[in-house]
C-alpha cells in the first residue's frame, strides 16, 4: 500500500467525483463514480464506497450512516403485511424503492429488476433493520457482484480493524461484507460494523451460536441457534449463511476424501450430527427459520457445507448430494416469500467448474449462485486470490451471480489491509472480465474509455479511469517519475523510438488520407506531436528524428 | 520481496534439494526439484532453475555455465548434416539426446517426444551456439510452459540487472526468457545473458536491426535484418520472433481500430511498408531466412504484429488476415526443416478467446501456440498479471503451448525483480491450471501432495510444496510467527476451536469405525493430537475442551 492510499481512505478517490442519479422521489438518490476526462468527456461508474467518499457528506463512524431506506421502510409498515420481503413484494407486482434504486444503478428498466426478484432469479438483500444500505442487486442477469469477508478472530484483531477494513473493501468496490468474526466483541463489532456500512452484510450465525457453547459444537440446540439469528435480524444482517444441507447421511461420503469437510459451518453441523446422530437442526427447524427470515426480509444464503477443499475432492458425491438438498430448501425458503441464493464451492480444476454451475442453475430454478473462487489448483498459498480469480472469472461468466473473493492470505493467515485491497480488486477484474463476456450491456464502455486514453497518451485519464488509480499511477512514476513523462507520447516499457502505439498514430496521420480516412482525430494528434516537438521537450523523441 | 528472497538467489530453494535424473549416458543428466517430506516422502517436480540452484556446482556470471550440449552438437557435427534441427533429425526418425533429456524431464516415451516434434506439433528451441541450455519442449501434449520478458530499454536498467532477472525468473519456473533490450551495449547484454542462461532465449531482431538504424524505421533494410539475425544466431539465440505476417494490404485494416497496432515489431514493419509503399522484406526473404535458421537451428516465433491491443480490437480483421500469413509461413519454414511456433494475443475478452487457439491450431497444422496472456479486461492496470493471468489459464487449458508472462508493470513501467517473480508466479499458476484441466499425466501429484500436507497440518511441509515457499512461510508467520504454531493444529484465519480440518480430523478418527474405515491414519492421527494436548503446549485447544 502507498501513503496515499493511507491518506485517502474514507475520502474521496483521487481523479474521481461523486454523482448521484435522482429518482422519482428525492430521497431516491443513487450514488455514482464519474471520471471526468481530460478530453471533455465523463465516464460514470458503479460506485460502492457509500458516503464516505462523498466530501459533501460529514460522516462519524460513532453516529454511523444516514438511515437512507428508513422512510421506504416505515411506509411499507403503515401499509401492514407480514411479509416484508422484496421478493414477496415483487410477486404482488410491487416495484419498491430499492427495486427502482438497483434499476438506476444498473441502467435497467425497474419492471425487469422486479421480474427477476419474482422469479428467484435475483435477489435483493435489504434487512428492515438495516436501513443504511444502498440497494444492490445479485442476480445473473445483472452485473457480477463481489464479497469481501472480514472479522477478526480468537486469535487476532480489533473492532476498529474490522469497520476499517469494511470501509476499505467498499472503498475499492466489495458490493457485500460478511462479518465472519469468531472472537470476543462479537455483537459490539458487527453492530458497528452494520451502522457503518453502505453495503449488505452477511453472517454465518453459527459462528456465534458456538462461541455461547463455549466451542462444544455437540452442546449446540435449535434454540441457542434460533435466538443468535435473531439478534442478529434485530441488529439489520441483510443475508445469513446458513448450512442447512449437510444432512447426516452425508458425512459418511466425506469420510474417504483428501481434505474432509474445509467449510467451518460445515464441519460444526457435521461433528453434530455425528455427536447425536440425529439429523442437523438447521434441517429439520428450516421452515420454522424461513418465517423468522421473512419477517426481516433477511435473504438466505444457503451454505455448501461440504464444499471441496482440494482439487481432488471437487465434484465428488458429497459435494453434488448436498447441493441436491440445497435445492430442496430453495423451493421451501421460495413458498415462504424469503429471498434466497445458494453457495458454491471452492476448489475445483478448470474442466470441472461450468459442470458446477449448469447443476446449481438447473437444481435451483436458477437461484443466484455465490461462489467461493473456485481456486484452480492448490499448489500456490500466498497466490490463492489468483488461483481463484481464474475460477472466479470462468464461473461468473458461466452464471454465478456474486463471487466471495479469496486473499492472498487464504490458507495462510487473516488479511490485512493490504491483502483485502488485493482480494477486492483482483475479485473486480474477474467480474468485470465476466459482464464482458456475458456481453452485459454498457461493461466494454469502461474498457474503451481506458483503451482510449492509453492510444492517445492521456496518463492521467487512463490512471483515473484504473480500477486502482492510486497503483497505477504510483507504478508509471516508479520508472518515470518527471512530470513531462506523464505527458510524453511514449512510456517507459519501450521508449520514444520503440514506441508502437506513437508509430500507429504516426500511421494513422501521415497515412490518413491514403486510408481513406477522413480522419479529424488524426490530424489531431499530429498537430499534437508537432507542438509537443517544438516546445523543445528533450523528452520527446520522434521516430524519424 | 522477503530479505531472505535476497539472499537465496542463485542458490538452492530452501526446503528443496537439487536432483538428476541420469539419461542412457553419463551425460545425459535431467535436473529436478526434490522436496523431502516429514511424513517420509518425496515430491518431484520439474526444475527450471539450472545449475545455480545446485550447491555442489560452482557457478561464475563471468564464465558463464557449464556447455551441457556441446559434446552432443559436437557429435552430430561429425556425422556431417547442413540441416541441424532437431525437426530434421525427428523427421529422420532420429531420437537426439535433446529429445531423451525432455522425455525423461517430461516423463514421456522419447518416441512420443520424437513423433511431436517430427509432427511439428512441439519445438525444442535448442540453438547449436547456445550448449549451456537445459533441453526443453514447447508443445500442447506437454507442461504448459512460460516466457518471462526481459531486457533493458533506452530509458532505464543495465547489463548487470537484466542477468539478475534472467536467474532469478528462470528461479521460480520461467521456462524461455525473452531479452527484448532496446537500449545501449544491446549485443553485451544478451552475450551475458546467453551465456547464464540454463533455458532457451528468444529475441526479436528486429529492435537491434532498428537500433543500426538510428531507430529510423523506413531506413530498415534486408541486408541490415539479416546481418542483425547472423549475429544474433552466431551469438547462440534459440527463437526468434520474427514479424513477417504484418503485409501492406493489412495495415489499413488496422486504422479504424481502437488501440491501432500494439506490437513493437508489428508497427516499424508496418511503417516501412507504407513509407515505401512495398510489401515487407520479412516476407519477401522469407525462405533466405529460414535457411540461416536451419543451419543454426534456430526455432522460428512467428510474430503477431497485428495482435489487438484492446478489448474492442479482439479477433476482428487485421488479426485474423494476419493469421492467415502465419499459418502459410509456418508450412514454408517446416518445408525447411525449421522449427515452428505462432504467436498470438493479446487483449481478449473470455468468450474470445476459444476462436483465437482453435483457428491458430486448425490453420496452422497444430504449430505450437505462444501467447501474451490475453488480457480479459482493460480496466485494470497494474494488475495486468491478473486480467491477462485469466485468459493465460483458459487458452492454455485449451491448446496454447506457452504463455509469455505479463507483469504488474505491463502498460506502465519496465519491471523490476518483484514484478519479474510475481510475473512467473502468476503465470506458473495459469500453466500448472491448464495441466491439470488437461489432465496431464502426474500434474495432480503435486496439488494432492500439497493438500495432503494442509489436512494433516504439516505446515513445513504446506510451505516447501509451495509455488512460492518463502511468501508462503513469511504468510503465515505474519499472523502467527510463534514457532508452536508451525506445528499447531489449526491455523490464524480460525483459531482452535472453528477449524474445520481439525474437526473433519475428528470426526475421521472418532468414527472411523463407525463409517467403515480401517483408518490408520485417523488412529495416528488422534494419537497426535493426543500427545500435543498432553505436552502442555496452551497454543493447542482443542474443540471439545
Amino acid at each position: 500500500m502507498t501513503k496515499q492510499d493511507e491518506r485517502t481512505s474514507g475520502t474521496s478517490v483521487i481523479g474521481s467525483h461523486k454523482g448521484y442519479i435522482v429518482g422519482s422521489r428525492p430521497d431516491l438518490r443513487v450514488p455514482v463514480r464519474r471520471v471526468h476526462l481530460t478530453d471533455g468527456n465523463a465516464v460514470t461508474l458503479y460506485d460502492t464506497s457509500g458516503p464516505g467518499t462523498d466530501p459533501a457528506v460529514e460522516t462519524d463512524v460513532t453516529r454511523g450512516l444516514p438511515p437512507l431506506r428508513r422512510e421506504w421502510i416505515a411506509e411499507r409498515r403503515r401499509d401492514g403485511t407480514d411479509a416484508v420481503t422484496q421478493l414477496a413484494y415483487a410477486r404482488r407486482g410491487e416495484i419498491t424503492p430499492e427495486m427502482e434504486f438497483v434499476a438506476l444503478r444498473e441502467n435497467r428498466p425497474p419492471e425487469f429488476v422486479r421480474d427477476e426478484i419474482a422469479a428467484g432469479r435475483a435477489v435483493l438483500p435489504a434487512n428492515v433493520n438495516h436501513p443504511e444500505t444502498e440497494p444492490m442487486i445479485i442476480g445473473k442477469n445483472f452485473l457480477v457482484k463481489v464479497n469481501a469477508n472480514i472479522g477478526n478472530s480468537a486469535v487476532t484483531s480489533s473492532i476498529e480493524e474490522e469497520v476499517e477494513k469494511m470501509t476499505w473493501a467498499t472503498r475499492w468496490g466489495a458490493d457485500t461484507v460478511m462479518d465472519l468474526s469468531t472472537g470476543r466483541d462479537i455483537h459490539t463489532t458487527r453492530e458497528w460494523v452494520l451502522r457503518n456500512s453502505p453495503v449488505p452484510v452477511g453472517t454465518v450465525p453459527l459462528y456465534q451460536a458456538l462461541e455461547k457453547t463455549g466451542g462444544r459444537a455437540e452442546e449446540l440446540t435449535w434454540e441457542i441457534y434460533r435466538d443468535t439469528v435473531v439478534e442478529q435480524a434485530e441488529q439489520g444482517v441483510d443475508y445469513m449463511t446458513v448450512h442447512a444441507g449437510v444432512l447426516l447421511r452425508y458425512v459418511p461420503l466425506t469420510a474417504r476424501r483428501k481434505t474432509g469437510i474445509v467449510s467451518r459451518g460445515g464441519s460444526i453441523m457435521a461433528a453434530w450430527c455425528l455427536a447425536h446422530h440425529r439429523e442437523s437442526f438447521l434441517y429439520t427447524h428450516f421452515e420454522e427459520l424461513c418465517e423468522i427470515f421473512r419477517s426481516y426480509d433477511i435473504t438466505f444464503s444457503l451454505g455448501d457445507g461440504l464444499r471441496p477443499g482440494s482439487i481432488a475432492d471437487a465434484n465428488d458425491e458429497a459435494q453434488f448430494a448436498e447441493l441436491h438438498t440445497l435445492a430442496e430448501l430453495t423451493r421451501v425458503a421460495k413458498s415462504h416469500d424469503v429471498q434466497t441464493m445458494v453457495e458454491g464451492p471452492g476448489h475445483v480444476p478448470m474442466h470441472k467448474i461450468k459442470e458446477n454451475v449448469d447443476l446449481q442453475q438447473e437444481l435451483c430454478e436458477e437461484a443466484p449462485f455465490y461462489t467461493l473462487g473456485p481456486l484452480t489448483t492448490d499448489i500456490a498459498p500466498a497466490y490463492d486470490h489468483i488461483t481463484s480469480g481464474i475460477g472466479a472469472a470462468m464461473i461468473a461468466w458461466w452464471g454465478t451471480a456474486m463471487l466471495c473473493y479469496v486473499t492472498p492470505k487464504e490458507h495462510l493467515g487473516l488479511p490485512d489491509r493490504d491483502d483485502v485491497k488485493t482480494g477486492v480488486i483482483t475479485y473486480k477484474i474477474a467480474a468485470h472480465a465476466a459482464d464482458l463476456a456475458k456481453g452485459h450491456p454498457g461493461a466494454q464502455v469502461w474498457d474503451d474509455a481506458l483503451s482510449d486514453a492509453r492510444f492517445e497518451f492521456r496518463w492521467e485519464d487512463q490512471f483515473n479511469l484504473s480500477l486502482d488509480p492510486d497503483s497505477a499511477r504510483a507504478f508509471h512514476d516508479a520508472t518515470l517519475p518527471a512530470e513531462p513523462a506523464k505527458t510524453a507520447h511514449f512510456c517507459s516499457m519501450c521508449g520514444p523510438k520503440f514506441c508502437s502505439m506513437k508509430i500507429s498514430q504516426d500511421i494513422r496521420a501521415d497515412y490518413g488520407d491514403r486510408l481513406g480516412l477522413a480522419d479529424e482525430a488524426a490530424a489531431g494528434m499530429a498537430e499534437k506531436s508537432r507542438e509537443f516537438a517544438e516546445s523543445g521537450n528533450r523528452v520527446y523523441l520522434p521516430v524519424a528524428d
